[in-house]
Formats: C-alpha cells, structure tokens, sequence
C-alpha cells in the first residue's frame, strides 16, 4: 500500500556527502539523457559533477557549521541550513552567506536553494490555508520537515509548468496537462498529472515538492495544488536537459572541462498519473493562494540569487588570474576592469542581504525578505553577470576561444609546438594557463554560463517578471504626494489613486 | 580670555527647529555672497531654505522621535540621531532610514550628515589615538560630545582644502596655506591657517570640525591637526558658493523656484590664524592616523549618501505626477521608466542598509559601516542619479526647459494665453503642471540638481576616490585562489602576491 | 493691402552677420519676458546671446564658403547652406559638418535647423500633393525659396502644437485652438488660431512655417495645413521661454555665465486669427499627408541632432582643460574617461553622417537622409550627451557648484582669499579655472544644459517615437527569415506577417 | 625548385563555390583536431561548416554580382570583391553591405575579412616603402595579387604572433621564436620561422600573408617581414582551435548544432623555417612601417566588423521568431526589446559606413577608412553584441538552456512527451521551436558565440585597442582650444601642447 510513511523507504539517514552520494544510487529511476535510459545517474560523466555541487552543501555543512548549519526547534538539534525553518532575518542572511560560499566552492548551481526557499513559502502558506479554511496543512507540513530534517534530505522545488500558449490560463489550454492537475482523488490521497521544466537538480533530489507556478482562479482549482513527491514514485519519468558543452564531460582529461568537478543540472519531469498520500499534500484546491504563495516565494527566492556573487568571485579571481599569467596585470585599464567587476557584483550582494536584514515577520511566525529589494537584487542578477563576463572575457583574451584541445597538446608532434608558443610569463607553465582560459570559456560559453548566465536570467523569474513586482510594490501615490508637497501642489483628492 | 568654555557663548539649548533657527540669528559672521557682506544670513533668501532644510532635522525629532532621536549613553536621555554616537549596527540602519526620510521631505542636502559621520569616526580616532602615544584626546571627545547633545547643536565638517597642485603633498605647496596647518602653539592652545571648501551648511553650524582631508606624512606633521572651532571664532571668514539657479530665490513668488522652501549650502570657510583651545583639539600632528581616519570617515560617509534614495523618492513621484497630468501615465514605456527609476534608486539603498546591517565594531566599542559595500553605496550614487534624472526629464517633456516665467502667467496679456494653451488634463490647473515641471527642473538642473547630481559624483569623493577603495578590498589573492582551485591548478606558493 | 509680397516688407538683403542684427532691430515685436513686454529683444541681455549663436551661421558663411554655402540652382547663386535645397547626399554630409562646426563654435542651439529641414521636406511633400490633388503649392513652394535665397533669411520652423490632452485627437480637444486650425478662408489668404509651443529661435526668424505637429485624420482638417508667416504678421504673440540661470546674463562680468556670448532659445508663439495670403499656403486641408511630412521632417532632423556632437567636443575640450588646470591630465583614469567621452561623440556623429551619406532619392529630385539611421542617431543623442556631462563633471571636480560669484572675486576682502585658495597648478591663473568650470556648469546645469540635454532628448520627438520609428522600419519578417532559414526551418507561410 | 611560381602550384581558377570547396581537397595538409592529424579537413564535421561559410562569398558572387563583385583593373576583369582592391569610398561601403549581407546569410564568421584587409593594406604600405628605400615590393604585390584575381583565391591574414610575455619586445622575449622572424637569407628568398595564432580561417585559404603584428625598432629589424606562403607550404602546421559546443557536429541529426551549416573556425599555424621566394617578400626589416602598417590594417579591419551586424539581423529575427512561437509578440516589453536590439545593431552599422564613406586616399591611390570612425565601429563591437545577446536569451526563455537533446526527441518513450509538453502556440511544430532556440544557444553560448561574441571583443584589437587609438585621434588641443574660446580664456601659448 503507499502510504506517508512509505514514500520515505529507501532514504537513508545522511550525514556526510559521502552517504548523500549513495542516497542517490540504485533507484532504478526513469532518467533519460541522449535518448538513452542511464542504468546509473551517480557515475555518469555528465550528471556527477552536478551531484558534487549539491554534495558540497553537505560538505560545508561539517567543514563549515556555524555557516551551514543551524538549530532546528522542530527536532531540537542542528540541521543543514539548507533544511533550516527561517527563525529571524539573521538567518536569512546567513543563509546569504552561505549562498555565496556555496557558489565560490563550486562556480555552479548547486541546486538545492528553490527546495530552500520552498519550505520557506510553505510554512506560511499552510498556516494561512488553515486559519481560512480550518485544514490542517501546517501540522502535516511540521510532520514532514521534522522528518526531513532527521534524514538530512534533499527537496527539490518543481515549480514551473511548460505553459504552453503564454496567452491563455491552465484550464484553457488546448492540451490540459500544460499545467499540472489533479485527475484523481481518492481516499488515500491524489493524484497528479503534467510536467515540471527547468527542475534544478531534479535528478539530485529525495523528494519533488509539486507547486503552482502561477496565480490560479476558480476555473484552475484543479491546478491549486502542493505536494510532496518521493523521486521514486510510480509513473515519473526524467529527462535530462543539455547543457553548452555537455560533451566535454565525456572526454578523456580534466582540462578542457573548464570546471571538471562541478555542473548544474536541469531535468524536465513528467508526472504520469502520480500518487500523494493525503499526508503530503499540502494544498488541494485553495486556489486564491496561488498567487500569493508565487509572490513569497519570489522574495525568498529572488534574494537567493546571492549564490551567483560567489561564482562573481571566482570571475574576478579568473581574470586576475589570467592577467597575471599574461603578464598584464599592473595595467590600469585591467585593475580598473576587476574593479568594476568587483563593483558590479557587491551591488548583487547588497540588495540580496539587504533584503534578508531587513526581512518582516508573517503570521505563522517565520520571516520574509523584503519584497523590493529581494525583486532588485534579482534583476540586478538579469544584467551584471553578462557585464561581468563580458570583462572577464576581455581580460583572457582572444586564445579563450581559439585555444586546441587537450589531446593536441598529449599529441607527440603538436603538443611541444604548442607548449613552446603558448608559454606566457615564463614562470607559470603552459597547463595552468590552459586550465585558467577554459574555466573563463565554462563560465562565460560553456556548461556553467548556463547557471552563471541564463539562469540568472531566467531563474525565479524572467526580468519582466521582477518589473512589474517592483511596479506593484513602489507606492507611486506616497511618492506623488512627497513631490507635490515639495512643488507647492494643494493635495488634490478627486486625482489620487488614479 | 579664549578659553573651551567660552566657546560655547551664545549657543543655546535648542529644542525644536524654530530654537534652531533663532540660535543662528545675531552672530555677526564675516559671510559674503554677490560681493557683499550678508547683514543677517538667516533671513536671506537665497541662504534661508538651506536652514529650512536643516531645520527639518530638528522638527523630524519631534515628529517622529523613534526615526530621528536615540538614547544617549552620555548624557542618559534622548538626544538627536544626528548628535547620537553609533551603538550598534541597528543605529546605523536607522540612521540611514533617517536620512532617506529627511530626502523625503526636503529634496535637497539636509547639510548634517558629514557632522553625523565625523562625531562616528573621532570617536574611534581619538581612542586609538591614546592607545599608541598615552594622549587624552578620547576623554576631550566624550566631553565635547556630552555638551553638544545637551545643546543639541549641528556640528559641520571641515575636511576638503583647497588642495593646490593635486601632484603635490601639503609641506611641498608652493603657498603652504594650500592644505590647514597649524602655525603657532601656546599653553591655552593652537592656531590654525587655511581654508576649508565645498563645507555643506558651513554657514548653519555651531561648530566647525577641522580635520585632515588625507594621508599625512612626517614631513606633513603639522598638517594633522582635528579640532572644535566655533563658528564665531575669530578670523573666519565664509565666502557662499553660488549654484544654479540660485538667483530664482531672490524672484517673487515661489513657482519658479521649483523647490522655494529647501536648498542646500556650501561654503568656503576661510581660517586666518584661528585659535582652538587645546581642550577643543582631537589631534596634533599625530600624522599616521590621518590616512586611517579618512578611512574610517568614508565608510561612515559613503553609505550616508543613501539620503539621495529619499531625493529619488521625490524624482519618481514628481515624474509619476507630471506623466499623469499630461495624462501619459498608461502608456506602458512609461511605466517602465518609472520602474528603472525606482529599481536604480532601490539599490543604491540596498548598498547604504546592507553596509550599515553589516557594521563591525571597533576597539572603542562603536560600530563602523562595512566599508566594500558603502564604496559600493557611493560609486552606484556616482551613476544612477544622472540616468534617473534624464529619466524624469524624459517623463516631464520639453516644457520644462521652454515654460515661460511665472511673471509672464501673472501678466494681464500673457497669462490668459499661457493659461489657455498650457493645458493638459482638464482637471488639473495649469499652476500644478508648473509646479511639477519647475520641480522636476530644480531637481536635474537647477539648485537643487547641485544636490542630487554634482554632489553625488563628488561628495565624500569622487568616483576613482571610490575605485581605489574597492581595488583596495576586493581581495584578490583569495579570488584568484578560488578560481585556480576549481580550474584544477596546483597553488603556487612563488606566484602568490605579486 | 496683405498680399504675399508685402509680407516681404522690411526684410533686406542680408550678407553679413551683422547684417542680419540690424534686420532684427525695429520690429516693434510683442515679446513678453518676465512679465514685460521687450522694447528692443536685440539689446536685452537674455536674448542677444540667442541671437548672437545664430549670426555665427552668417560669419561662418564668409569666413569657410565650402563648409557653409552652396550653389542654389534655384537663383543660380551661391546661398547660406542653411537656405540651400538638398541636391545630393554630399549636401547633406556637408549640412551635418556645417552643424557639428556651428556646435563648436557656439556651444549651443544656433536655432537654423528646423528652419532648414522644413525647407527640405517641403520641397518634396508640395510636388506629393500637387502630383495626387493637382494644387499648385511646389510653384509657390519654389517662388518662395527663390525669394528667401535672394534675401537671405532665417526661417523658423513652427511645428509643436501645445496638444493638451494627449489621450485626444485635434478635434476631440475640449479646446479646439490647442492644435493650430484654419479658422476662416476668403479671397486673399485663410487666417490660422492656435499656437507654437517650444520654437527653438522663433524670435530671431523673419518667417514662420507653420505645419502640422503628427498625423491627421479626415476629421482634423482644418488643422492639416501649412504656411509662411512673417514675424511681423498681426495677431502674434511671442512669449519667452525661461530656462537655467538665465539670470545670469542680466548680471556684471562675463564670467559667471559660463558662456557669455552664446545661448539657445525658445518661445511660445501664440497665433491670434493671423492671416496668410494663398500664395504662401502649402498644404490645406490635405491631411493624409501631414503624417509623411512629419516621417519625412524627422528623416531631417534626427540627423541633425549631429550639432550636439559639436558641443560635445566642447564638452571634452572643456574637461580636458580643466583635468589640465587642476594638474591631473596624466592620470590614467582622466585620460579614459576623455576617450569614452570622444567614443560615444563620434558614435552620435557616425549615426548622422552614416544616414545622409546613404540618403535616397524622392520624387521631386531631392534627396532624404535614410530614415532608420536618423532615427538611431536620434536616440543615441537621447543618452550619450547625459554620459558625457556627467564624465565632464566628474573631471571638473566639486567645485564648479561650489565656486563663489564674480562679484566675491571683485570683492577687495574676499577677492584676494579666493584667488589665494583656488589657485590650482602655478602657471595658471584662478580666473582661467572660473571660467573653465563656468562653462562646464553652462553645459550641464545651466543655460546651455537646455540645448545640450533636455533639447537633446526631446528635440525632434522624444525618445519613444525613435523606439516607434525603429519598430515600424526594422523589417521584422524578413529578419525572421534569416534566421528560420541558418535554423533549418522551412518557411511557413500562414506564420508570415503576424 | 621552389619558386614563386611554384608556389602556384595545384591552385586551379575558382568559379563556383563548389570549385572552391574542390580546390581545398587532397593537399595532404599537416592539421591536428582532437589530437589526430586529419585525413581530410573538408570532409570532416567540424572543419566543413567552417568551408561553407567561407564558400558563400562565392556563391554570392554569383547570385548577386553587384553587391559581391567588382571590376578590377588590375586584370580588366571582374573580381570577388573580397579580391577587389579599393578604388574609392563607395567600394568600402559596397565592402561593408557584403559584409553584413554575409553574416545574415551565414550567421557567422565567413573568415574572408582580414584577408581582404591585408590586401589593401599592403597596396599602399608597400608603395610607401618603395618611395623611401627604392625597393620594388609593390611591383610585386601588384602582380601578386593579379594571378590572385585571376585564380579567384582566398587569402588568409597571419598577423597574430604568440607574444609570450606582453611586458617585452620581439628580440627580448626569452624564446626568439614567439614573434615570427627571418631565419635565414639566401639567394631565392628567406625563411621564416614563429607561429600564427587564431588564424581565421587559416586551413581554408590557399595562401597565408604573415606580416607584423605591431610596432617594430631597429632592434627587431628581423621580425619585420611580410610575404606570401602557400598553404601547402613545406614546414606548415595547422592545429585546430576548439569551439564551444563543438562536439555538437560530430552528432546524428542537425538540429542540436544550432546552426548546423555555418561555422567559424580558427587555427594556430606553426611555420617552422618556411622558405618564401624573393618574389612574394613585400617587406624585410623595413622596420619603421610596421607600425603604419598595422594602423593602416586597423583602420580597414575594424570598420569590417560591420559583419557582426548581419549576425545581429539574425538575432533580431530569431528572438522575434521565438516570441512569436511562445505567443508573446505583442507585448510591449517584447517590442521594446527588439527596438533595443536593433537600435544597437544599427549603430554599429552606422560607425562602420560612415568610416567608409569618409575614407581618404593614400599616397598609392587607393582610399582608407576614417581611423576614428572604424576605432569608434570596433569599440561598438566590443559592447553591443553582448548586450544584443543578452537580450535575445531574455526573448528566448529558459528552455533555451534546459531543452533536452535532439536524440531524446528521437527516443521512443520520451519523445512523445516532450513533443506534448513542449509544445508553444498550437500552430507551429514542437521542432520549430527547438530549432529556433538551438539558434540562439549556438549564437550566445555555443560554437557561433565565438564569432559573435568573443571574436567581436578581441579581433582586430581587443577594447583597449581601440581606446589607444581614440585617444591618438582625439585632438585634444583642438578640441581644449576650443572650449577655451567660449569661456572667454585668452589662449596661452606656453601652455599649449603639454
């Protein structure tokens, strides 16, 4: 019978990084990754680096725990931050922290922050269904998370339907399964049908925590709702997205990778008729908190973008690097370049830990970013990185791109001719060099300018998206009146509020 | 007989803005402006709506005394944010809040900040000060400052001088008056000669700081000299610097103005052999400490220019209010710009509160703004006031540099012509759409644009000022350590450094 | 008796520069500044500097012929090329050298473009609808031209109509005079009503050209008209335009105005029922062409805009000056921001020169600056001389909008402080540096920031309807093709044009 | 014997674009790929791509004669006016129209450019040095480049040295081959020894120029040398330069590689001891040209990547496409962004034309771009594109980097469910989509983003470049000279020129 309790069979007790690895082994899960089914995701070239950089939030987490960890009152001992109930804004910015840390180790995604920011939403959202409607969501929800908590999980946040005609609502589509719906319940629980695109670590994740991705009216009530799922379900099905550059993970050497140890990764999931048990579902039909629990979940979000100051760290500590070996670095122009660099990716980091310091208590007693500045930080993530990459390119020069293969260099005819004439300042060999050209060319073209750019771009929301949040919250009527005052202007009622 | 005591003849205790503006009234200053010696400044129209807008300070306590009052530890009671000395990161935070608010509500320069920060850092200062050479100027400070908040008086900050040949260090001017120093010493005190420019509300203070505007060497020694002057010493003299527009104040009526209550104020404070007693005097040739108390100031300073963000409130409502009297304000590329001028103007406060919130303390037990991300703070004020300015001006349309003069509206001929053919939405009289535009023109080029633009670019530094504080911070070796870890690169214990 | 050639009454021959003063004096104009009707605009202050800009178009004639002249075939004569018919797109390269050297020369709006283009673009729509409607207006069109050639005349262009409620049509106005209007034909002429917001020079014209400000439908035409107005015509009223620190002309010395000889200006000419004989009718009531003509007008003018690249080497010349004079012109990061001030000059002078070299033919003979690239010169001068003032203050320094007036220097107290304290490098005198930063501050705050910025961005349509005349001319589907054709796609022709 | 006809040898006259493709086959060419030596670089996946590029300027030669070929008098004839040496401005603007008619037909770099510029480069360079030394090279290069016309050849430009460490000259780098030198002298002609980097092109033409690639002293008279060398060359090396995402061509199906057809392709080129005969030497240690020499090729170079621009009309009109595709064409953010795109793309254009139409002629006859124009295009080039593609990934949407492979639209099980999931507006093919986003990724991360971007910054100069330039050509002194006259300062000789 599937039950609660039995969604967690199979998951282990994780402590280190080294248990989370073999948490992942062995679940016979339907993945697929040119159009081949993967016999075993863990020791494949491409997704490995992409569980490395989650496993690093387990790593930090021993090596690092005042950083990555924190007291949980739910099971009263100390739990992976990133499984942490937000208690105050202090956490909110350690969490930050934490975020940047996270993406100086790595230089990639690491996928584990919409899980975050998810059980974040979700703590408020229940409290709030339930003191409505009088369900009793918030006490499975503690259920859950004091669960996950003692098994030190991973959830995964599927949040984005594939939409398909952006100009019409979920029940109006010509394919209903555009948007994720329940097409049964029963007394056990129910059960869901559609697809979720764009799941950051999808693959890496215990649970899938199923979500709406958008405001739903009553005509969408059965596409309102949350649950948890078990990556081992019955009727899932993963496909694994390509990546600039993916290929360069199935050769032989660590240089050409750029960055051999770490990737992102993003799964589109299909969701065939999938069971949840009552005890995981967490929203069924309370539609009118569609939108709200997107809008929280924004402002957790969009400040968790943070992440990508780290990987700006590591832009400026490449181009420095590169510079150095080239021999340019007392030039002007190139430390006024790294300046700028710097400049543009502390501003990211300010609005991010801005909006946490100054994030406000909700009703079920945790606490939110500040909504502006958290929608601020993240458009500001929409534009420097590309400002950034840009000057890092700048900096590694033209060899970035035309740099040959590592096998020409392991070749016995072209390798000497190439170590002979791209020697730079003579003291640092030719490899470090290489190595240094082609983390700039994973981050700036190849598989982490996927995380590094596009989804800066695109992650939490396209930049549109953080526009019309910033219209809605920037109170032009208070703003109006403080100038007109200033001008002399008589208030004039009958205008306001236009 | 001069003495410490006798320098605070004639300054009241003030209570409430009117307090204040009497307590300027009668000094009998040596102040010139047009080539003639002001009678009594306060009630000059040009000088009066630079008071007004440091009066607001004093009646902002009263209205709203948890923004702009504090508890003081020295003298136990409430005392001015202004006057307060730094407790805590929250202190910082609300100061910040304050000055956004006092932006707000004047739309210039309030003229109290760069006192504000000095108080911070010779707190700091004088402390260490005494730590290395045993001397007691930290005691002097805690006195002083016990007198001045229960007197609740403005305190400005002598820092800029002339400066000559930037090429240059003080001892090697051609005129050695380029820079202050001290030239005569006695048992009652010392003697300083120079002149101090672009001093903000100069001339409506009670004391003057002079302190030094950079890093001093030995040779430099009688160059590093801080101390307590009261504006009606002996051998001032203050020359009004002159701003755009300024001749508008001295017009009938209070359209053209644009912004006829608030303004701001710079001076150049001439200092012919002016004498500081020696329990007035915070430092005296102790050179080393110069460069470190620039320091220290610009990381208080630099996040106090988030008061441009309240100006920036006033730019968003002023171009919000012109595009609905035009009846614009639907069109979407007009919300659009509205949304860039607020997203630009909320990260420049992102950087000031995230500086303050991440505020460490120092040996004297107070706390200092992080200094990266106030740097951040003021090269983002360097940039986003001029785009949201040209922003404003987009939304105001040509009219606003091409409006007739009030005195033609109140012109039996013209003003019914203007009146006629003015008009935008009917509902709204055609002296609202004057007001907005003449505000709006105030703001970008007129008086108050000194303020919000031309102060921004240069005000506790210029730009390069701010990018050799970031290059200074930025830490590159650990950057560069991160990225050669991730490219696969064996550290280089020779390479280090360089 | 009014006839067409009594307009001519009072217009001389005009050859010199000072020629063409004198035929400005006497007029017995109704001009309106602060509130007073002016006796003689030639000798007032505020105005001659306007003046004084547009005579440089007769000096420059006689003193570079091959910049500023041209044959007219028309008169079989050389002409000013301000009064010359474009033959080719060498003519109107030569135009855009001319305006860019008026620009240096100047410092501000010489106010003879409009004129300019309106020629040009009546050349072309006159023989449109004669070849559509058989009228007779290109005759009229050229008789006029031969005439205003022979005498050599400045012609303003009246075009911006107040407009009022932008949301309405003409006729849909509450007020039907707040778009020029035909209020009466008879046998001699027809008389118009309304008024010219905005006419840049309008006082120092001899005729007016009135035409249509945008589009008309069938139900506004009576507002499709055109003509020429001679300045002295009954029923006008002309009502100057205030702008930044326009006070300062009125005061002693040269100095504080930054740019004593040469300024911009604008009026507002109200039309009280004025009467224009047939013979000077170009267009009445053919309203389907009033939109080609304006498309056509601002194919002209947007390119014009290349005058500002004129001021922006005043701009760079200015801030290299003052770099110089402050003894900081060797500073890596001056000399940058001089070549990124000179990169986005000539990226403005490039639009301009790039759309009439590829100019094409119309119907009537004369050539058009290519649209698409006036448009995109337009809209970079909508940003880039916002960039550049801000650099020029940057390298002015603070004390530009701090520095003391004239008369303070003049002062035998403060006189001698100030030129002790603002002495910067030796071999300079104090009075070069005033004058240097006055003309800074005339260029981006004060009297010229009109034409150099605010004229900038709205001059020639504001920087929405570049962004509408970019969208309808960017060829959207064939751009489409180029890139389903490299994608692989095959054409599908029921997507096309959607 | 090796002699310069000789060198002819096994080049055919080329008509078509298939005869050119032939012409490449079986000349048993050194080429490393991935560390094996290719059999037959035309044939091979990722070579071919690069062939068909180049191969277009055949083809358009031929479907459009007036726009791709010349007359030359050279042989009386027409050429491929990639051979035609400029006779005049509007052979320069007819050049850049090709050239940005290339990019929209190819979206990438055809890789004929810099050839052609060395071509025109040489007419005058060589000229020049035989009117001072009365050497003979440009009777050789005139009949050069006659056989080269006549044969319809690609000619490949070796300018690019190693360079090692940038802080030292040619003779003091520490290996004396990392700028290319003249090894040895004897009576047939000389033999070089060095390597060139990033060689557009390089495998894919029939000869290479090797020529300086910067400034020369006396001391360095042996690294100045220009001279023709057949590919086929005794003593050539080819090493493949990698591309982001190559590996993509070397997969089933062509959708995945974006751009399946076109391709840019660089190689580094070893010349060890490479004989050139007398014939084809056009410089030898002439020393004091180099430097000309290369500013000459810049003022050519940088105006030639006008191309970009026609890569940019494919972005424009693949973001259009799939806005279209996702249903969201209309709405005015989308608009408005392609506005942007295109108004950047336009400016790039204009810089580009309007250095060639303001070409001046040199001393041999032929004309030159406008140095500053062509330094302000290139610096463009270096900006817009980044922002161009910045945009375009907005447009795109996330799906752009999460799509799944093309083998897994293929696979039985999940290809059904991603043609259901991700299908867009109903009528258009889930492939249509997938190939339009391919597009995109492959012209902003993947193998064509090389060209697009990474190119765009360090070809023909990286931004600094430019800058130098810009501040050579400024006329600062003029321009100072200038704003001096308007500021009323009286010209000071003694200052001047500093």
């Amino acid at each position: 019978m599937r039950t609660a309790t039995s969604s967690w069979d199979g998951i282990p007790v994780i402590k280190t990084g080294d248990d989370y690895v073999e948490s992942l082994r062995g679940r016979d899960l339907d993945v697929y990754l040119f159009g081949d089914r993967l016999v075993e995701p863990v020791d494949h070239p491409i997704v490995r680096p992409s569980i490395n950089a989650l496993k690093m939030s387990y790593d930090l987490a021993i090596a690092d725990p005042e950083l990555a960890t924190a007291h949980s009152d739910l099971i009263d001992a100390p739990v992976n931050r990133f499984l942490h109930i937000v208690g105050s804004p202090a956490d909110l910015v350690a969490k930050n922290k934490m975020q940047r840390r996270m993406g100086q180790l790595t230089g990639t995604c690491f996928q584990r922050c919409a899980g975050l920011d998810t059980i974040s939403v979700l703590h408020s959202i229940t409290y709030d269904i339930d003191a409505k409607h009088g369900t009793h969501y918030h006490a499975r929800y503690l259920r859950f998370m004091a669960e996950a908590q003692r098994r030190n999980i991973v959830i995964g946040a599927g949040m984005t339907d594939p939409k398909g005609d952006r100009s019409k609502r979920p029940h109006e589509q010509a394919d209903p399964d555009l948007f994720m719906r329940v097409v049964k319940r029963d007394a056990e629980g129910l059960y869901v049908r559609g697809a979720k695109a764009h799941m950051t670590g999808g693959l890496n994740s215990h649970f899938i925590c199923v979500m709406p991705t958008m405001n739903m009216t009553k005509d969408d009530t059965d596409y309102a709702v949350v649950g948890m799922v078990p990556l081992t379900a019955e009727g899932l099905t993963y496909i694994y997205g390509r990546q600039s550059c993916d290929m360069r993970a199935m050769e032989d050497g660590d240089i050409d990778a750029g960055n051999a140890r770490f990737g992102g990764q993003e799964v589109l999931v299909v969701f065939d008729d999938v069971f949840i048990p009552w005890e995981h579902v967490l929203m069924d039909g309370e539609h009118e908190f569609a939108q709200e629990m997107v809008a929280r979940f924004t402002s957790y979000h969009r400040a968790s973008y943070v992440c990508k100051t780290g990987l700006g760290d590591v832009m400026v500590g490449a181009a420095a690097s590169i510079a150095r070996q080239n021999g340019a670095d007392h030039a002007s122009h190139i430390k006024d370049k790294l300046v700028e660099m710097t400049h543009l990716n502390e501003t990211i980091y300010s609005s991010a830990i801005a909006s946490s310091h100054e994030a406000t208590q909700l009703e079920s007693g945790i606490f939110m970013n500040d909504s502006m500045l958290a929608n601020v930080c993240k458009h500001n993530v929409t534009r420097y990185p590309y400002e950034i990459s840009r000057l890092a390119q700048d900096l590694a020069g033209g060899l970035m791109v035309t740099l040959p293969s590592d096998a020409d260099f392991k070749n016995p005819k072209t390798g000497p001719l190439l170590d002979k004439y791209l020697q730079g300042r003579s003291n640092r060999p030719v490899e470090d060099r290489r190595r240094m050209l082609r983390l700039i060319e994973n981050m700036t073209l190849g598989r982490n300018a996927v995380g590094y750019l596009t989804e800066s771009l695109h992650g939490a929301g396209s930049p549109q998206a953080q526009r019309i949040q910033i219209l809605r919250g920037m109170e032009v009527d208070k703003k109006i009146d403080l100038a007109e005052r200033l001008a002399g202007i008589e208030a004039d009622p009958k205008d306001a509020g236009e």
